[in-house]
Parts: C-alpha cells; structure tokens; sequence
C-alpha cells in the first residue's frame, strides 16, 4: 500500500466526462489499496476565460486581485472531481490552496510555495477519504491569495508529495510519457521509461513541454519519485524519473534531441577583454528582468572579444534597447543579433562516460550542410543554436544518428 | 463621513460595463468622504451555470462540494470590482467569505453567520482601502466553504453592517424600491420612501423579492439601517427601513398589497375537536422538514373540526403523502387540498389603530365575486387565500380601495 499523488492537468479535466474519467482512474488506485491525494488545474481553458474577464475591466489587471480570480478556475474542479468520486461510492473532500495552507511568498501571480500543512491531509486519508488539492494556488502569510504562475499545478503536485513523502508523484498529461524527440517531428521518436532527474531538467528546460521545470526542480530537491503518464490511456508505465542512472543496462548514451525556438541570439561584437566585461554586459539585460540562456565568450584577439548570449524572444527587443547605452560605455564596435534561430541540443547522462558524443553531433549536421552558430555544453548535454529553418532537418538527422529510434 | 455598507445583486455586477459602473458609483461615495465596504453576488446567471455544471457529474451535488464550487461565483465579482475601483484610482482589496472570517454553522447550501472578524477591514477602511467582500458564502470553524443559500448576499451585507456598526446598508437592486405593490399588475403602484421593519417583513416573507427575508430579520435584530435603491438610476433615495413608526406624517393605514402564488393548501377535514390534534397533523409534516406558511382551524361542531395549512408548492405533493398515515391514525374524515391557489394581503402597522380594514377588504373582494378560502391575520397584515386566477385582480382592487396610488 502507498502513498500516491496524483497531478491532472487541463486537458485531463476538460469536461465532466473527462473528469468522470479521472473519478474512475483514482478508483482503481484505491481499490489497489492505495492512498491517493489528487492535485487538479482549471478545466482547460477556464483560467484563459476568466484572465480575459479581467483584461475588460483593467488591460493590466492588478495582480493581487487577479490571483483571486484565477484561483477560481481551480476551485471548481476540485469541487466537481469530488462530487465525480463521492458518485463513484468514495470518500473525498476538495482543498483549496488556502484550506491545505499552501503558504506561498507574497509575488502574486508568480508565488513560491514555502511550506505545506499536512495535517488535515493526513488526517483525511487515515480516514480513507481521497483528498483533492486546487493545484497552482496558495495563501501568503495574511492569507492574501496568490497563484504559483503558468504550469504550477505540477509544483503543486510535486510540492505535496515532499510534504506528505508520498512515495510516487504521478503527473497525468496528454502524452504517455517522455519521448527521445518531438514525435510530431520524429515519428520514430520512442517512449523513455525511465529518465534520469538532470535529463529531464534539461529536456524540459529546452521546452520540452510535458512538464513544467519548477516542479522538476522541486522533485529533485526533495527527491521526489515522479512519473509522466497518460490520462488517457488506461496502460502505460509512462515515464520515471530516476535519481540515479540506471546501472543494470549499458543504456543509451544519448537519451533525446530537445529543441527550442522560442529564443534570440545577441552578439555583442569587439568588446574589451577584460575583467568585468561579461557582468558589464549581462548585468543591465538582468536589472531588466530578462533571462539569460546561453552564454558564449571565445578567446580573444587583439584585446578584443566577441561576447553572445541567446534570451527569449519576447525580451529580444527590449534587451537590445537595454544594451544601446551598454555599447556606448564599453566601446563595443556593434552587435548582432537575429530570432530566426533555433537551439538544439542532445541529451544524455550516458555522454559523461562516452567520448565523441560532440563529434558526432557536428559531423551529423555538417552532412545536411547546417550551420552552427553558437555552441554551449554542460555535462550532460551539447547544445548548438542553428538557422531555424533547419529545425525539423537537425532533430530528425540527430535522432538517427544517435540511433534513439532503435530499442535502448 | 459615514460608514455605508452597499450590496450589488447579480443583475448589478451582470457584465463588466455594469461592474464598472457600480465602481463609478462607489467613487462617489468615497469621493463625498465616506467609507464604503461593498458585498457583490455572483454575476447574474453564473451559480445557475455552476449548478448545471455540478449536476453533470450528480444528479444531487455533494452540498460540501457544491458550496466549495458555487462560492467561486462571488469571488470572480469581487476580483473584478477590486480591478475596477483600481481603475479608478482608488484603493481596494478583495475578500473572501473565509477571508474576513464570516464564521457560519456547517449547514452546507444554507448556512447561518455566527461571527464576523471585523479587525481586517477596519484595517483597510483606515487605510482609506474600498473594501470588497464576496456576498452569499463564509466558513466553519475548521475552515471548510459553506454558503447561505440564495439569496445569502442581502444577508451578508446586514451582517457585515452589524459587525461594523456602520452608519447604513444600501442594497441595491433592479428595481428603485420597495412598492405599494407590483407595477407589472398595478401600474400605479408608488415606490414608498419608508417601511417599516415590520413591514418589510411581511412583505418579503409574501414574495415581494426585493429583500431576502432573513437579511430582513437580520437587520431587525441588530437595527441595522437599511435602505433599498436602484444600481441602474444615479438619482434616487430608494426606500428606507425604518425601525419607528414615522411620527411625523398621518401615513397610510396599509402600505402595500402582497401576494404569493408559491402556496398549496390542505385541509384535513373532520378531525377530532381535541387538544394535541394540530400537533399530530404538523408534527409529521415538520419531521417531513416540510414549512408550513398558514394555519387556520375553527371553532369545531360535534366534537370534529377542520384544520387547514399551507406548504410551499414545492413540497406540496411531499406534504399530502407524509399526511396519509395521519388520517388513519386521526381518524379524519379525508383531505381537500388545492395547489391552483394565491395568497394575498394587506400589510400596513396603522391597521393597528384603525379599525375596520378587514371589512373593507372583504367587502373589496366580494364585490368583484372573489371568494375567500382561508383567512389569518396577524397584528400589521391580513391575509387571505383565494383562486390563484383571482390573483391580479384582488390586488388592482385592493390597491385602489386602499388608495394606494394616492400619495401618502
């Protein structure tokens, strides 16, 4: 018998019949004995609704009181998923944020969860009953709503399985689980059954949309055990997400191509080397709330640098308008910069033991005549920004190339 | 400088357009140096689609479940109206039944204030904050939802008005005012500039919908001022609920025509003339948790009576089964009941020191052919049940021989 939690997304909960359906799919977990606490988001499309509400009366609605709109849609859910469970002849009962004090910090609309209060939980399930948790929402210290941003729902889940050591998270989604790539690009691409915590870090962070990088982080932290799955099919292992490489098969060196599009590259061309240039540069872009992704710095020559970074595209022009005045103070001979580009990267625990995983990535796309423009690695990733236009090229010659539509 | 305690129905706050205006309409308040603490309802028509939404998983909601799930209606109004007031560039902070504490019982859907934490909006009203709270909705002691059932803003409002002490509560409304009676059946009803509690009373308990009843009973225990105005005119100053008799004016004997088509009677006929008799014939309809409206028996002959009552129609078909173990058991003579009825009165406290209203209100009713099927009087109305067909027609001539459409 464990501890289960279980997190349903939007899609999962999109109308009463979905819902009726996850009533059904807990059932089966409690009549395996299980205990299960389930964290659930607003119907799809209810939190767009009501924030589209908001904008006719404010087009920038103020925060604090956005958050007590949003949570709504939450709010509801939880209602009809316990009404759905109570008709199926078991015991549940809803939770808002604020009732399981889900005590967040006051930044409405972007909260950080701060601690849980498990006791009425505990409580709840020693009786029995399944307990259903508003995902996304909690209380600041006065009990002021606030929300944990875009995706919280999954922290949520997340949150609560460290708080209650809930011996599985179960994150239902839409897709069965982790893939080596894009299917819709890759219709090779194959099911990971289990992934380790740092590849799933980077898969998700390379906008790999299955799950929501704060609740990863958060898994990681507490040492969560989480696992991806389908809410629509009733089979299915999904994913796991280890915390240790698998040591009993020689798996894969490579387990998946992420990619991204959603990024700007800036090169801010013949600045000085010299000590100091870097946080010259990048420390006005971060004053200005922008996100820095990649960072490249070469050697330089003559006592000049080139120095380029990739932020999202939606700060693309701000952050060039940021760094007008930086070229002025640093006599940087100009900049470059374009958001037709695309960062690919591969991933894999397995590259920490393997040489020429980086060669093979280069050669591959040399072959198909791609360009790189900027490279960056970490320890268990190479990822290389590249012309957009040759996405799809690079993903689908990658794949190949590490040979991650054959059985691991 | 006053404090004023405004409620806005849900046709009120129906869209944003409207919510913004009852924004400009608080504004002013505010700009005429007063405090102002406003309840809202939930957007005209949204519990109905939350209902609707609830039933598609049960045919009878968890009533827990159904209040955590309704109570989001409120709290989307008060968000907004917050945004709105913002707007304008005051200051103003939503709240939350929960919030503010308003403690109630656990009588989930139907729930009653026990306490209201002021401590919070004196805050906020100190700091020159508008402050918003979601009308129809509180919680228990261990913090679970709970609403007051419909209608349970009016209520909210009273009582927060009692916990503030504040100077007024205006419940604003679609119509300008308590009437005479209904314009839609007597277009000369007039709007009366006061009513007495009493009155009011009688008036909201026979279906006059302009006041919730027990918002009405609320303000009577706590002498709350109340006064009833129109959110859609600018001018106006409604009608007021006063607490004394207006010394200053010879007013009218009656005040207004009431009348309520929701009734059914039953009549248990020929029932044994002894004491405990009504006990035994109510006992099991209030069991039944059936109200009963009207009671009347008279005088009986050869040691048998009638007994006659009224139920709301709802519960009409639910009462006369409860009723027949007790004619066995009574040995009553059979049942003569009816559901095609309406009731109507005249209410006013000066029939308290003039004589002779009764007659002129049967001989009223006689002269159009109407006859009367039961009557009961209390010390500021008459009431009397009669041909649900008659119903307009009583009334118009009543109205009229009352002189009503005379200015007081």
């Amino acid at each position: 018998m464990a501890l289960i939690v279980q997190k349903y997304g939007g899609t999962s909960v999109g109308s009463p019949e979905r819902i009726k359906n996850v009533a059904k799919r807990v059932a089966r977990w409690k009549a395996q004995g299980h205990d299960v606490v389930v964290v659930v988001s607003a119907m799809s499309g209810e939190t767009n609704r009501l924030i589209a509400l908001a904008r006719e009366i404010q087009a920038h609605p103020d925060p604090r009181e956005l958050d007590v709109m949003v949570s709504t849609g939450e709010q509801v859910t939880i209602a009809l998923l316990s009404m759905a469970l109570i008709e199926l002849g078991l015991k549940a009962r809803s939770y808002t944020g604020g009732q399981v004090r889900i005590l967040t910090d006051n930044a409405y609309t972007k909260a950080r969860i701060v601690s849980i209060d498990e006791d009425r939980m505990r409580a709840d399930l020693k009786a029995n009953c399944v307990v259903v948790v508003a995902g996304f929402q909690g209380v600041d210290e006065t009990g002021n709503i606030t929300t944990l941003g875009r995706g919280g729902s999954d922290t949520t889940g997340v949150a609560l399985a460290a708080a209650l050591k809930a011996d599985e998270c179960q994150i239902y989604t839409d897709v069965d689980g982790v893939y080596t790539t894009d299917p819709r690009i890759v219709p090779e691409a194959r099911r990971l059954n289990t992934i380790t915590f740092e590849e799933m870090l980077e898969m998700a962070s390379l906008g790999s949309k299955v799950l929501q990088i704060r609740s990863v982080e958060f898994a990681g932290k507490y040492k969560v055990r989480l696992r991806v799955l389908s809410s629509f099919e009733d089979e299915g292992e999904g994913t796991l997400i280890t915390f240790e490489e698998d040591k009993d098969m020689e798996k894969a060196v490579i387990s998946g191509i992420a990619f991204n599009r959603d990024e700007a590259k800036i090169t801010v061309l013949g600045v000085p080397d010299r000590p100091g240039i870097a946080y010259q540069i990048l420390g006005p872009v971060g004053d200005a709330n922008i996100d820095v992704d990649m960072i490249v710095q070469n050697v330089g020559h003559d006592g000049l640098t080139d120095f380029s970074f990739t932020v999202h595209r939606n700060d693309y022009q701000k952050a060039l308008k940021v760094l007008k005045p930086v070229l002025e103070h640093t006599k940087a001979r100009g900049i470059q910069s374009g958001d037709k580009i695309a960062k690919v990267s591969v991933v894999g625990v397995g590259m920490r033991s393997h040489a020429g995983i980086a060669s093979t990535m280069f050669r591959t796309l040399a072959e198909e005549g791609i360009n790189i423009e900027m490279i960056s690695t970490s320890e268990i990733k190479i990822s290389v920004v590249i012309d957009e236009k040759y996405t799809e090229l690079a993903v689908r010659v990658l794949h190949k190339a590490f040979a991650l539509d054959q059985p691991a």
